[in-house]
């Protein structure tokens, strides 16, 4: 596993889901990948499980389970669906504790990545915000914990720019410390495809890698470093401008594709070219001129505050019995 | 004037700069535009004048005086650059105070328009929380405020989505019952470029009317309306995904172009097309999928704030001759 | 009424409940005032009313309606309790809309006055961000607003420090332009007891005064001024130090005469003064030393932030027929 | 030293200034103590040393040098004064790292302790957010760091009801991974005195201990626990309604002593009480009624942010040669 080296696609994402949409050529499948999908009234449930080597090369992701969440109608804040979002997320990350194997008591630290002072990074630490704290009690007053709990911890430990230490190494310390049996962490995700920005949400029992996420990790916070099992939670906050032109690109090639047979009088070589000659291209041209940053939704702030919302709902409804996953909403503000 | 349909212009811009680029063909003059351009260390500083109908429909912009500061090094956050752009920024404002006449005694209201919850339509609610305010002194101890400074005030409206009323309605009935002799509006922007993005800032004496910023507004703020000169003082922070698709084919095209007689080849039809049909193209592609989306950088936060201070730093230079355009900073924070 | 000089009273409050505690003598019944309390299940609700000049001079307050709202256990943070109250609340307000005769489809104004900056006189801008808006839908498509909802809009005006210009001045250019049938105002008060801090709600159909609420008005916010009808709607955030240990030596001697039948071996001359002389004696200790501060609870952030839910949602219910008292919390975030 | 129980002392203060003053009677000495005073222009410094355990008795807190900074002017915003009192703390820290033996490239680990959603408790978090962080310079690219700075870090752990791990237990945790040779603990503090709060900064070489600062901490933070010397920064931003009560009834006591032979007639009993006695008699009045909370002044949040950083901009000036005494406010914003 130590010499996969992810870092070599160059289109890049953090989502398996996207990974595998381009790794895959339309009708065939992708041997060592299994991925089935459900609808529910504007919700789009991905499981994809990436079962070995074969499967991890050709999508450039670890073995493991990743579930996704896609809901484009998030951008309309409509709080019934938020709801619905939250209980559905309940539902798929409990399946993910029972495959793992963890017990109703099994004591959880939720570790917020990110910074929180750049909103489209804030999303981990705005999930610590929000979950429901219960380790304390279970520390200080044991026997007055009403039964339907477990013990829940959380902390945010910024990022490398703001503390001068690497993110993974203050986690493993406060591990050390705390010694909780299950590591679950919440990061923002760069994505592909601009409208699965702030309306996706991805599970994977694989960790969080170095280089993951929005900021520029060095170490991961993976199972083989903290000593327990890590289940990671993103959601694509960012997209590279280069990464909009080049799917822009794609899908003008398609739209052309099926409407006449030779796309190439109306788009030239761009049509021939793969997708990574392309990408090169446009960060080519959009290099120079600094036009190549990470851009985010204008509307951000209130797209990440009630990402993190669901995401904070799900978990106390996913962690806790007490907490009905008919009405997750109601334990978060 | 009236007739003219600024909204006809489909690549939308709210910059003269942009609107200048636009319309002009490589070694051509528009007839009706004066412009000239001063580069200062990484300050570039461009005079442009619409003198007359011809020129406002060949660019789309009304007649007046632009001036724009262009300041890509702003985003690496060099606090000595920051200093010399307000400084900047104060001399050129002071040449619009002299232009329409306005003495030093003149009574001066700062309009932050925008939203502040949504960081990047922030900027000018953000610029009149860092403005020296000074009315209140002037009216309640006339007697006692030291030579050197003018009656200066300052109010963010708030947008039509969360007052209920138009912003411009707002103003007017502040500014009649304030009866400053000069309004100052502050506003974000749209730009068709991404380097332009918190890079960027536009003083112009033509008012801030419908449609133009960040928001949907119906009414302006001109002097039409308000019955008292407008200056109008804008950052682009936002940019339409089309328009980076758009923007790039562009430069796709122009690079081809230096390099084979012939882009036809390379970019097929995209090369021939004109920049309206190009992007009325890329947006048919992008809207389905709501792609089309008004995108920031990640780092808008920060942005935002420090082209703040650097407007309300100048603003206190340019108004108040006690304040040091030499030392502009020290008055904000 | 012009010459009831409200600011004689040297122990300040806003509140027309503690005025009347003042004023009163244990067993005496005070002229020109009635007043009667409900305890609901921890709600206490005092409804006072001044009926005449004589209940005005004897307590200092205009002649009006005076609901006031206690709940002691709003420190608690239970969110059962703070749905309950915006209910009663609501039914309150309701009340006063039919003392005044406003229909259900009188346009209303809110006004957030106070400073969004310094949180304990950020009440009224709290408010305003969170009630629902809905007069630009009857203005941009009456046609299409769902029965059951009235015009309402928002604005908060700032404070003369921070805009230059009297909020009052501010308010009065809003309602020229805007022409609401019925203001309502919001304000950040001082109370003479700390228990009455960030636990009750006062409404009066009385407006707001010159002098009170927080910040130094020098205009109210009247009827008189607005030319439209003003309920003012206000909670006691602050309290003087002065004022707590003036409280504090009352009890002491109330204390005690309960015990004994002479204080004045225990508490010397302290308990022969009068609240005012004891009060002077106070601020004269306190004042040199720089004690005599404006203070609020430590936990202001929060306490804040859940009673300008209580009242958003609250007038959400009382405004528009189409919001259930039963669940008005559920509008609100 | 364990035996010390520093909870005995029932008027609470966390300044060693605050306990010698109640300890000492006029004119006397107090074996184990010694103290010198500055007086710098509105800047009021006091060096205490509590040199052994009959000192610490005799006052209540362990053995150690407590430097105090008294500035009643930082009230009124003035930024040179918050300019000297930056450079004043940084002297008097120079000394502390000098008396420790810490040479110039020790490395540092400040920790902001409290909870940043609280304002008065905030202070911590807000000296972190201010600090030159620059170990992660020193730990990526060591040749490339100029001359002047050494490596210090940040972390804000938070609280135990925002966690649900000790924040002791999450330092020790990070002091483990990240191995300074120092930690500077930031806390806010409960002062015995209304007019020290926000107005005064402590610098002790004892460490943060268990029930000191405004949470309720169970485990300190103190060389034994962590391994490496702990310099703590404390300032008063709260103080019981109790205290206030308390202190201004021993000041009419001072008042009244030193007008008459007799202060009995006019104070009766509470002349005569001690000062717990007496504290306890306001506390058993106030506390039923819910009287007796920790507050903070009004202007809090203006406060927290001015006094955070002067003690970043000292700290960064203490710490680093590279940047200058006599202009630490230029380095943080």
């Amino acid at each position: 596993m130590n010499d996969l080296d992810l870092r070599n696609y160059s289109v890049r994402t953090d989502l398996a889901l996207e990974a595998k949409e381009m790794a895959e050529t339309p009708g065939s499948v992708i041997p060592g990948i299994t991925s089935e999908t459900i609808n529910d009234d504007g919700i789009k449930i991905t499981r994809l499980t990436v079962e070995n080597e074969q499967g991890s090369h050709a999508i450039g992701k670890l073995p493991g389970n990743y579930v996704t969440l896609e809901v484009p109608g998030l951008r309309s804040q409509d709080s019934g669906l938020q709801d619905r979002v939250a209980t559905q997320f309940a539902k798929e990350f409990e399946l993910f504790l029972k495959r793992i194997g963890m017990n109703k008591s099994a004591k959880v630290l939720i570790v917020g990545l990110g910074n929180w002072n750049v909103t489209p990074d804030a999303l981990g630490p705005l999930v610590v915000e929000n979950v429901m704290i219960t380790r304390h009690f279970f520390e200080l007053m044991p026997d007055d914990v009403a039964p339907g709990y477990r013990p829940v911890s959380a902390v945010a430990p910024g990022v490398l720019g703001t503390t001068g230490i690497e993110s993974s190494e203050i986690v493993q310390g406060i591990v050390q410390q705390s010694e909780p049996d299950l590591i679950i962490a919440v990061d923002a995700l760069a994505s592909k495809a601009l409208e699965r920005v702030n309306t996706t949400i991805q599970i994977a029992d694989t960790g969080i890698h170095p280089g993951s996420g929005i900021g520029n990790k060095r170490k991961g916070v993976t199972e083989e470093i903290m000593g327990v099992p890590v289940i990671a939670i993103g959601v694509p906050t960012v997209v590279y401008a280069s990464t909009i032109v080049n799917n822009c690109l794609e899908m003008l090639s398609s739209h052309f594709k099926t409407q006449t047979d030779n796309a190439g009088p109306i788009m030239g070589m761009l049509h021939t070219l793969d997708d990574n000659e392309r990408l090169q291209l446009v960060r080519e041209v959009l290099n120079p001129l600094g036009h190549d940053l990470l851009v985010t939704p204008k509307e951000v702030d209130q797209f990440i505050e009630d990402i993190a919302n669901i995401i904070a709902s799900g978990l106390n409804a996913a962690l806790h019995d007490a907490v009905d996953t008919n009405n997750v909403a109601a334990y978060t503000h």
